[in-house]
């Protein structure tokens, strides 16, 4: 049978890499196949474009320019890394998809969503059996994201409003898609953000059989 | 007044090169400010989106990302250059704009024109004053580009086919609006192809005083 596509969202300081680790261990636990992708990047075209969209230097980047990067490099991961490995019957967990573009370039940016829509309609024809929103209040998430070394990247520098209208967004389209969203409260403890992420994964498994 | 914007398009060894100089000539001894630029690229960021897609490395891109590649150039290229010389009443000479998008992914790689033209009017926004295509044979063409020192690029190495859709492409276009369009028969001797490059800007001038 074919995979399953999985998505990970969330705003800065939100505790992805955690829960897409204690994502990953699951899927090992019950001998699922997978690859881990992420956002904007997963190819090597993709890492390249990557480069240009989070470099601190750019700062002048056009909003339009900055959407069409992002689904340029979608693009090239769907036909070239997400396609082929569901085909195969392997499961595919992504760190940000489609609703990244929606969230920070429609919310935060302002741009119309109906471009965004027709780009995910046209572009990438399909949307993740399952997504993670892992919501925190902005204030949290960029003090921890703060507590980081790495200087931030061109989105990270972004104000406290910009990440308000992502937040916003983000929750938006969790409200519409009810199926398909699972939005675990990102303040927790750890531990109960991992429980709620590994139960989540283990509903579709479950539904997979 | 606001400046005007003109494009030349073109396939392989049309003579774009030779006639871009001719036309910044004509503006030269007209006294008009203008600037020259080109797709992809124009601006700093356009420039580095241009490597990533002549790449000749990078022969397994998806057309999709392709295309998008080339109107995340065009944003920024309009926004930060097209854009602001227009209102300053500078007259802005591209060499390729949006047709080439359509000419070349959309009939040279078959992607559907619906989504080409929703970027066009979401993106970009304007069609130029005028467009000169210089219309060449593909087979004179490519033997003309082929007796050129450098190497092909990714989009040069297609195929004859792929080109002769390319052709087809332009030439429908320009047949769809010819109050924007000027074909010049570029197989033609080039002091006749300058001259009627330089005929059909000196109309437009006319026609802006």
């Amino acid at each position: 049978m074919s995979g399953r596509l999985v998505s990970l969202e969330g705003g800065e300081g939100a505790g992805k890499s955690t829960v897409i680790a204690a994502m990953e261990a699951f899927l090992v636990e019950r001998g699922v196949e997978y690859v881990r992708s992420r956002e904007p990047g997963g190819t090597p075209m993709g890492e390249r474009i990557r480069e240009l969209l989070l470099d601190a230097g750019g700062t002048g980047m056009d909003a339009r320019t900055e959407l069409l990067l992002m689904f340029a490099s979608r693009a090239q991961l769907v036909r070239e890394l997400v396609e082929p490995s569901l085909a195969a019957g392997r499961w595919v967990l992504c760190d940000r998809f489609t609703d990244a573009s929606f969230a920070y370039q429609g919310g935060g940016r302002g741009l119309d969503g109906s471009l965004i829509a027709e780009l995910e309609r046209q572009v990438v024809g399909r949307r993740p059996d399952l997504t993670l929103l892992l919501d925190v209040p902005v204030e949290v998430g960029l003090e921890r994201a703060r507590g980081r070394a790495a200087a931030p990247d061109r989105i990270e520098s972004e104000s406290e409003a910009f990440f308000e209208r992502v937040r916003s967004a983000y929750r938006r389209r969790a409200a519409a898609e009810p199926d398909r969203f699972v939005v675990i409260d990102a303040s927790a403890p750890l531990e109960q953000v991992v429980q709620a992420a590994r139960a989540a994964l283990e509903a579709l498994w479950q539904r997979s059989h």
